[in-house]
């Protein structure tokens, strides 16, 4: 038990200011505290939000401390646990939640939201619940990501801020369940609630817009057109369940104009997986009069959308999701079991796999539209020298 | 029954032109067509709608052709039927609907909307379903308005835009069940489905907003304040259960933090009332994070309001209400039954009467905000010549 008091010294992609490369690092994570976790980081992925708050910081994201370590959908195995810890011990298999389930509050006691604030504050500002991260580098605190940094070998996250899956869970397949996947998956089913024998759209068709098409066929829906102005996703949105693909650059008219012609009169969901409010507008509108819901589960933090009130008045429900709306704790072992059961894809997914230190290679990958989702391995020999204790 | 096949000439208050005063006039009411209703109008309300239509076409609005006769919230007895009617006959007495119920279509089986399209696009013409008005002056044919209107003696009207109503219910008092009361009350109780014990937050305390009180308080909700910048209005929204009003103009803080600040986080729900898409984002933005929900009762057909696209990420439903999700045939029987056994108020809506001949007097003071709704009576003998068979 001494070891796990010490520090673990060991690589990570450090983001030293917004706008340049991550460079990778030999950073000091210190063990964890009352409530804290220490988890070995066996898989992590890029995902836009990554990429966003990384080269675009106060366009459409809000501004993070800097530097920090980002990465926030990962796998790993417990290392160390902190006092006070009862529901974790070393070696158990755990996906880390961006968004904690502490179990005790109002919102983790009702059915009607997953969005426990437990430790929001101090998260949003890049740190743990005592105000500093865990992560330092050549002495200085490097903040943490969403309460995770999984762009990191070695990282401490709250107790509440994980969930613990079965022993034999591929863990460079499930930590995709960690953000992305589960996202889209949930927009459908938890938060649009897409009924069976419906129609919907789903635009963008990254790992979210997929997930949210698996979502629409998973709840049976009879008509899912994803729609995306790059056609290479086309081929994959149509494994994940696309009864038909739509380029919006191939039509003159508004896509959305588009939709509702097509479907007579508009679709009876609409899935907004790109993070644009333009895109989200024109999600809003492809919907049909009386009873279509658009589901935003595109990121911005910053952005307003425009939205006609008579789109409104005439019937359609405008939500967004967060995380699917699941509650990370209690939902992902389920995600996980279905996963294991083949009633969820999460391989078709990964486009690639690179060790961390080439994980600027998949933000360019991500950018440029040439992946879904790049598996970036932390445990890989690749990356130089292997964690230690020190 | 051959009386019942002739023109009726009444008066009517005529809009030659849009910003101009409504004129009284000798109309020519023809008798009506297959599942066509000819109905006496005993009583009708001067709705903040029809004053847009009239003083504010273009703005907020769209245009309506001209002249029409106004008017789509009453109560009144059927004096003759078209060929082809089987639920109605002389005598009973009857609700005008501007939204109909075919009872036929999707949407009518559909317990999720109440959004019958039958009859839409020629209603939105100014027409009846043969493409013509049955309302006619010195010759020229003068639109009806939404189906109805009822700002004159006699009307037309489709049988599927009639709700049959108890013989003993006083048209004077349930007119108000036509548009704002209904639209109001079913905001809170259908399109929102306020929750027991919940906090409201009511926008603009005119018909609609008193009535949305009305129904979070016969949803049980805790808290309902009031908001509006008339405190002359709180009075009478503390009677239909408000159980605080607040004045913006008395805030230096926008509305919506003042309320998140009072309710520790932000109201569940939120109801606009007003028509105006600032107020509509400062409700929006007045409601809790992780499930409030937002209902737009108030009118616009042309604007579009801003939403923080963040507040629906982080758990937020935006929706619009349609007269109040009432299926009118269906429902006013039954709402006006609650007003009968004293669930439901009326009379206190009603805050002056006034005959057709000074309905002008009825804009200006719904517009200057010194009444909520004066019912404006049809058959009363000062009009002058009470309606005859030519």
């Amino acid at each position: 038990m001494q070891a796990q008091r010490q520090v673990i010294r060991c690589k990570a992609a450090v983001a030293w200011e917004p706008g340049k490369p991550l460079s990778i690092e030999d950073v000091d994570v210190a063990p964890p505290k009352a409530h804290e976790v220490r988890i070995k980081v066996v898989a992590t992925g890029v995902c836009h939000t990554d990429w966003s708050y990384l080269r675009e910081p106060g366009v459409g994201m809000t501004l993070r401390p800097f530097p920090l370590v980002l990465g926030h959908e990962a796998a790993g195995i417990v290392e160390s646990v902190g006092p006070e810890v009862t529901l974790f011990s070393p070696g158990d298999k755990v996906i880390p939640l961006f968004l904690p389930q502490c179990g005790v509050c109002e919102r983790c006691g009702s059915p009607k939201t997953n969005q426990c604030r437990k430790n929001w504050a101090n998260t949003q500002a890049g740190v743990l619940a005592d105000g500093t991260s865990r992560i330092s580098c050549k002495g200085q605190q490097i903040y943490q990501f969403l309460g995770i940094s999984s762009f990191s070998q070695y990282t401490v996250v709250p107790d509440i801020s994980l969930a613990k899956i079965r022993s034999d869970a591929p863990l460079d397949k499930v930590f995709l369940l960690g953000c992305g996947v589960s996202t889209g998956y949930g927009a459908a089913l938890n938060t649009g609630k897409v009924e069976r024998d419906s129609s919907c759209a789903v635009f963008g068709l990254g790992a979210v817009g997929l997930a949210a098409i698996m979502g629409c066929k998973a709840a049976m829906a009879k008509r899912i057109i994803g729609v995306d102005i790059n056609p290479d996703k086309f081929e994959k949105a149509t494994l994940f369940g696309a009864t038909e693909c739509i380029n919006p650059l191939e039509h003159k008219k508004p896509i959305q104009k588009v939709l509702v012609e097509l479907t007579n009169g508009g679709v009876d969901y609409a899935l907004e997986c790109v993070g644009s409010t333009a895109v989200m507008s024109a999600a809003l509108e492809s919907t049909t009069d009386a009873c279509g819901t658009c589901v935003i589960a595109g990121w911005t933090e910053t952005e307003a959308m425009s939205v006609p009130v008579v789109k409104l008045l005439m019937g359609r429900t405008l939500k967004g999701t967060y995380f699917g709306g699941w509650k990370g704790a209690r939902d992902l072992p389920r995600l996980v079991d279905d996963y294991m059961n083949k009633k969820l894809k999460l391989n078709e997914f990964i486009t690639g796999t690179l060790p961390l230190e080439q994980i600027n290679v998949a933000f360019d990958l991500l950018q440029s539209g040439n992946s879904i989702r790049t598996m970036i391995s932390l445990q890989n020999p690749r990356v130089g020298s292997t964690p230690v204790n020190l």
